[in-house]
């Protein structure tokens, strides 16, 4: 791959640093810098001492950059310096944007209404802080009551606030600018594709990789990276125009050897597939949940719009709950157990009729760390997708991790059931559960 | 606060960097150095590139650091190169510890039965080149295949590997070598107390340490971190013997001006607060969701054990759910909206009567991004927790940022009205809802 643009984020906050909190940003800029074709050099936490982050941006703007984006270190409190420390490394005096200290104050008002015994120097003088801009800097308009900039330089640094949602939205805003668009002017047209896998070791996909390369196809001009993420594999190539042939015939190989695994070859996650699928055919779902405890229906409504087809589900985590609520028969708990496969299917159909849906998800196993058998060890789930004509499928995993991973896992391994359910696979039940 | 060895990490792996692996390696990294009394200056994110790793290493070395962490590139192939970095770095040339070599290939022996395919030259290369060890460095025994170095220096530097498991062994034997504990001789014992509030904003804090320094306390003693986490504000407070006085008097003085709000003062998270209150009182708790999705009963169900006093929960997403599944009366929905007090608290109740529970948690709300009105924007959320003689609390909220925001932190405020309630708030209802 020819030489691209490269730039750096730097996340601030000692909550990060220490680990108390878990950075989203740096993650979500690292996506947003593969699509500009911009090459991600590092990610750097620092914690909330202006020396720190002072100190990270003179190494970085040594390290010939064309772009440093920083995240947090914006609020009103006196510890946040991310601004400060931008104006003087790039020379820039700070100048009080008196314009913006009105809105940033306008929004804050509804607060005032709800703590009326708000200290209102405090306040003021937060946001007078927050008003203050780097001369020759590019106002990001706030989406919460942070504003961010577009410090132009060498490197250019664009700050922007540590909540996600606004630290995304106003992302948006800073790659318009033209500030930015200078700054990674040498970046070239890039594409991204991305494969999933699901249901097969992740050594399977090195072994295609020499494969591909021992039919001549010229990985080298190919930048791939794949990894295993929440159970299934993702194969992520970036490539230039001249690259074109190499990619077709090396997802031609994937295609011919991964054939039943491969399920998705345009980004779209098997979120978004099971939702459109949903969507397509005017369906509903239901969830009954044991061991995830809700988590597959959080995910499941976790999408705008998701009250079109999510009809709501139980959350199952007592057998008296499976029994009375989900309308598991007794019998078959005492004679499976709670953990079983005739319970998940149980559970499923229950959800169906329950909410009276067109599919019905039925989940039960050992997300430990206690409760597991040799029998029934921890990570051992039964899990079942019903539909509203009596088609099921059905499928008991052992899955890896602790409790968070096994009951996380679970969710991914529901959702490809349902997806496959939809598109028609599933044998009717002989016996109504 | 007097000054302390200073301390660095250095994570490297594409797929970390890229945000498609979660780093366990960083936070957990940073709670031994916490404990250590070593203070934790920064964590750099690198890709698998030699010369990025090469120029964070430098960069490290030039910062006055007594000890930099590596975790990761220490498999057998090519591109994982730490060891020889680190080498360069420290002008120590790599010398071929043979039994060490003896005992890595005695480890992979297992290996080769499994996959008789197997290269054997790759093989005996990758195994050489972890043995390969930089003068005068101390080996750390490998846990996995890959062997861990104490490499001293002006930093020294823990070369460690990253699978989380392997590197959390190594570091417990790192630390008793003789080079470690020399390159962090200054370091103190410290203490670390943590407040959390709830209900009330973060400029209010900033405003309280301002007073606090005002009265004469010492804060320049004390290293503080304000943090707002899931809706609630976090005070992190580390500080060496000679400081207890001034940790005494500014908790003092938070307790005095936030008393209505501090509810922690023991690190103890509102999630365990919660399920002790429920364990101590042998009480049971119920829920049902409309907004949140079955966010509130995945939160209670994270912790192990929680089937205690979780009995389970009802996804009410549609209202024909909330009718039949969680016994709201319709009418109420038709008279006040399914989003409103009234639906909140029949939801309370109905959960606590459907699953027979001592408590009932009630949630219905503006998600968003569509769906919000002038009367009920996005982010108004209703929430209500029953207990079984009638009481409840209800609260309505109108929450900032975007639809995964606003779902989460409505799970927080959940939790702090069950907490009130099993604490003996709430009053009863005039009427049955």
């Amino acid at each position: 791959m020819r030489e691209l643009p490269r730039a750096a984020v730097i996340v601030t906050g000692t909550e990060v640093l220490s680990g108390r909190v878990r950075d989203a940003n740096g993650p979500w800029l690292a996506d947003r810098l593969l699509e500009l074709g911009v090459d991600h050099a590092t990610t750097i936490v620092v914690g909330d001492r202006p020396q720190d982050m002072r100190a990270a941006l003179e190494w970085l703007a040594s390290q010939d950059l064309a772009l440093v984006i920083t995240s947090g270190g914006l609020g009103p409190t006196a510890d946040d310096l991310t601004a400060e420390v931008v104006a003087e490394l790039q020379g820039r005096p700070l100048v009080l944007d008196e314009a913006l200290e009105s809105r940033i104050a306008a929004k804050l008002e509804p607060l005032l209404a709800r703590f009326p015994d708000l200290d209102l120097d405090a306040w003021r003088e937060g946001t007078r802080k927050q008003a203050l801009v780097p001369e020759g800097a590019t106002v990001l308009e706030p989406v919460g009551t942070a504003p961010g900039l577009v410090v132009p330089g060498e490197p250019t640094v664009v700050v922007l606030p540590g909540p996600p949602g606004e630290l995304q939205a106003m992302w948006r805003a800073a790659v318009q600018t033209p500030a930015l668009q200078e700054a990674i002017a040498g970046a070239g047209t890039f594409t991204v594709r991305t494969l999933r896998m699901y249901g097969m070791p992740e050594s399977e996909i090195a072994e295609t990789l020499r494969v591909a390369e021992r039919q001549g196809i010229d990985l080298g001009a190919l930048e791939i990276t794949t990894c295993l993420r929440r159970g299934e594999i993702e194969v992520v190539t970036r490539f230039s125009p001249e690259a074109d042939d190499a990619y077709v015939a090396l997802e031609e190989v994937i295609r011919e050897r991964h054939a039943g695994t491969l399920f998705s070859d345009d980004g779209s996650t098997i979120d978004e597939l099971v939702a459109r699928a949903l969507l397509d055919r005017g369906a509903t779902i239901a969830t009954a949940e044991s061991c995830t405890g809700g988590l597959l229906a959080a995910r499941l409504t976790e999408r705008a719009g998701s009250s079109e087809y999510v009809l709501g589900g139980i959350v199952a985590y007592a057998n008296s709950a499976k029994v009375h609520l989900a309308g598991v028969d007794p019998e078959l708990i005492t004679r499976h157990g709670a953990v079983s496969v005739e319970v998940a299917e149980a559970l499923a159909f229950g959800a169906l009729r329950r909410f009276d849906a067109d599919v019905g998800v039925g989940i039960t196993g050992v997300a430990g760390p206690g409760g597991g058998t040799e029998a029934k060890p921890v990570g051992f789930v039964c899990l079942s997708a019903a539909a509203r004509d009596g088609r099921r499928l059905t499928r008991t995993v052992t899955l890896p991790g602790g409790r968070q991973d096994v009951r996380d896992r679970s969710t991914t391994v529901a959702l490809h059931l349902v997806r496959r359910l939809l598109h028609g696979e599933g044998e009717r039940a002989l016996v109504a559960a």
